[in-house]
């Protein structure tokens, strides 16, 4: 069990914060704990480590940027 | 055949357009021609005249308000 933190920037609304979530929650074993646009913060928890390049992978196709907090 | 055009406050992304160009093409013949988040510019086509309260309550049901421009 492990959870990440992670900075995303372009998010601006409650629609953008949705596709982050469905794409990140597509990842298996891998649930959103947290998005919030204004804060740019995604928390990502998982039941083994957290797998950082699927998670950034994921973000990215949902149209935004993110690096490791 | 008619074209009014609307301000719309409250969109901030492509998905922002996208729920209005969804909730207001849903009125029958009724076209969105353009919808922009960054103007907030809202132009409606229809084969009759433009129904103003629908347009208005179509953009109220995506989750934004507008007024005639």
């Amino acid at each position: 069990m492990a959870t990440n933190t992670y900075a995303v920037t372009g998010m601006t609304c409650g629609h953008c914060e949705l596709s982050v979530r469905e794409e990140v929650g597509e990842i298996t074993g891998h649930e959103v704990v947290e998005v919030n646009a204004q804060s740019g913060m995604l928390v990502v928890n998982a039941e083994g480590p957290v797998d950082d390049d699927a998670v950034l992978a994921a973000v990215a196709e949902a149209g935004y940027s993110a690096v490791r907090a």
